[in-house]
C-alpha cells in the first residue's frame, strides 16, 4: 500500500482512517509522540526512539497497552506493508477517555490509544546549507516531553517558512540558546568543542543529537553540554541543526548574516560519521 | 436527540462520529475552542464567547468558514436539537491541513475544521465553598490564546483531584498568582476590593470573569486588575475562583489552610448578581 494508518488496532491508507470523536488528542492534544526514518524496511535508531517515547508518556502519565518489544514488533510489521522501503515512521499514544470525553481529568492505569501514520518519505540532503532565524522562546518548561501539544512549533516554523528560512532558533529571556521549533542546535567553538544545550527541561533531547555526540566522541571531538547564548552561536565557527530526517545541517545564515564557515573540516566529519551510521545500519 | 457530536458540516450522537486521520488537532492540537452553557435552549453570554473565539483564532491564524452571526446561528441551531435544554456548548476550530498531513508550516487562507459537541449537562452549584492547591505555572507565555494544547490543564486538574480539590491555584516565579487549571482566581483584599489578576498573556480572561467585573461594578466594589501573589491571597478577606460552568465558587481551603471566609457579605452579593444574570439572560 502507498501510505498507512494504524488507530487502536485498525489500520488502512490513510485517506480511509477516521478516529472516534472522543479521543483525547481532540480536546486536550494529550498524547506523546515519536518519528522515526526507515531505509530498505529498516527503522533506524528504533531502541532509542522507544526508549524515548515510553520515557514521555511515563512523564505524563499515559499508558501504553504494548511492552516495548511488541510495540517495536508492530511497527516494524506495518512498515513491511508499504510499496516503498524508504518511510517516515511516525507513532503516538493518546489518553484513553473516559465516560465524559472532556473532562480534564483522568483515570490511571487505563490503556492509551496507539496510532501508526506510515508515508514514503527520505531523509533530507544534508551537503546544502540552510537558513535560520531567531525567535523568542516562550513554550511551556516541560519541552522534554515530545507531546502532541505543537502549537509553538507550529508558529515558529511558520515564522521561518515566511522568512525563506529552514529553521526558526530559540532563546530564552537571558539569551541562552534552547533548540529549533522542530530540531536542535549545536555548535562548534574556537577551540574545536562540540557545545549543544544540556538536555533539560528546556529542550527536547534529539535522537539525532546523541548520534552528533556519538561521532564527536568517536572522532576525538570534545563535547560539552551546556547553555550558549546566541552572541557564542552568531561568533561561532559552525552551527548544526539536527533532527531525525535532517540528521546534520550546517547552517551558513542567521536573521540574514553570515555565520559559520570556518571549521569544514569538522563539520565535513561529523556529517560523514552520521550518514555512514545511517547507511550502515539501514542496509 | 441525547448528545451531538458536529465536523466540518455533518452531525450525528457522539458515538457515532469520527474524524479524518490528518485533521491537524491529532498531530499539534492546533486549534482554539469555547464552552457556553445553555439554560432553556439558550446559550449564556454566546456573544461574548463568539467574539473570544475569533480573537483566539486570529492570534494563531486560524481561518473560520463563517461570519460571527453565521457561526452563532450555526450553533443556536444545533442546540435546539438536543432533547435536554441544559447543556455544555462546546466548539472548536482546528487548521485545515494540507496535502502532507503532518507538515508544521501551513497555507494562510485555508478554512479551518468546525467542530461542535453539545451535552446535556448544568452549572455548577456554587453555594458550597471548594478546596484547592497550588501548583508553580510552567506553562507556555500564550495563555490568552484559548488553545487545545491543553496538556498542562490536564496535569493541573489530576493534581488537584488526587488531593482531593476543586481546582490548582497557579503561581509564576516570584509568587505572581496566574489563574487556575481551568478557572480564573480573584480575592477580595482587607480594603473590600475586588482584585484579579490583568487580561495578559499570562492568563486567560474568562467571560465568567468579565461577569464578576460588572457584578462589582453594580454593586459599587472597586475593582484592581493587578497582579496578586500567593501571601496576598492567603490572608485575603475571600478567595473566589470562576469559570463558564462554576461562575462564582467561593474557596475556603488552600493546600489545607483555612483561606478567606472573613467578608461573606460581599461573596454572597457578587454570587447572587452572577446568578440573577445567568437566570434572567436564560429565561
Amino acid at each position: 500500500m502507498k501510505d498507512l494508518a494504524f488507530y487502536d488496532g485498525y489500520s488502512s491508507e490513510i485517506d480511509n482512517m477516521t478516529i472516534p470523536f472522543c479521543d483525547r488528542a481532540h480536546f486536550f492534544g494529550d498524547g506523546v509522540y515519536e518519528v522515526a526514518m526507515a531505509r530498505n524496511y529498516t527503522i533506524y535508531a528504533l531502541d532509542e526512539h522507544i526508549e524515548r517515547f515510553y520515557a514521555s508518556a511515563d512523564a505524563l502519565k499515559i499508558n501504553i497497552a504494548y511492552s516495548k518489544d511488541e510495540l517495536s514488533s508492530l511497527i516494524c510489521s506495518l512498515v513491511r506493508r508499504l510499496d516503498s522501503d524508504e518511510q517516515s515512521v511516525y507513532w503516538q499514544v493518546t489518553r484513553r477517555y473516559g465516560d465524559e470525553a472532556r473532562e480534564h481529568t483522568y483515570s490511571e492505569g487505563a490503556q492509551g490509544k496507539l496510532w501508526v501514520m506510515l508515508r514514503p518519505s527520505k531523509i533530507k540532503d544534508i551537503y546544502n546549507p540552510v537558513k535560520a532565524i531567531t525567535l523568542p522562546d516562550t513554550r511551556w518548561h516541560h519541552c522534554n516531553i515530545k507531546s502532541i501539544n505543537l502549537i509553538p512549533a507550529v508558529m515558529y516554523a511558520q515564522k521561518a517558512k515566511e522568512q525563506g528560512a529552514y529553521e526558526a532558533i530559540l532563546y530564552r529571556k537571558g539569551g541562552r540558546v534552547t533548540e529549533c521549533s522542530h530540531s536542535n542546535v549545536h555548535i562548534i567553538t574556537s577551540n574545536g568543542v562540540f557545545k549543544t544545550a544540556p538536555a533539560d527541561n528546556m529542550i527536547l533531547a534529539g535522537i539525532a543529537r546523541s548520534h552528533l555526540i556519538s561521532a564527536c566522541r568517536s572522532l576525538g571531538i570534545e563535547v560539552d553540554e551546556s547553555p550558549f547564548t546566541i552572541d557564542e552561536m552568531m561568533n561561532a565557527e559552525e552551527i548544526i541543526l539536527s533532527s531525525t530526517s535532517g540528521m546534520c545541517m550546517v547552517c551558513d545564515s542567521i536573521d540574514g548574516k553570515s555565520v559559520g564557515g570556518k571549521n569544514k573540516a569538522i563539520a565535513d566529519a561529523i556529517r560523514h560519521w552520521v550518514m555512514t551510521d545511517f547507511i550502515e545500519k539501514t542496509s
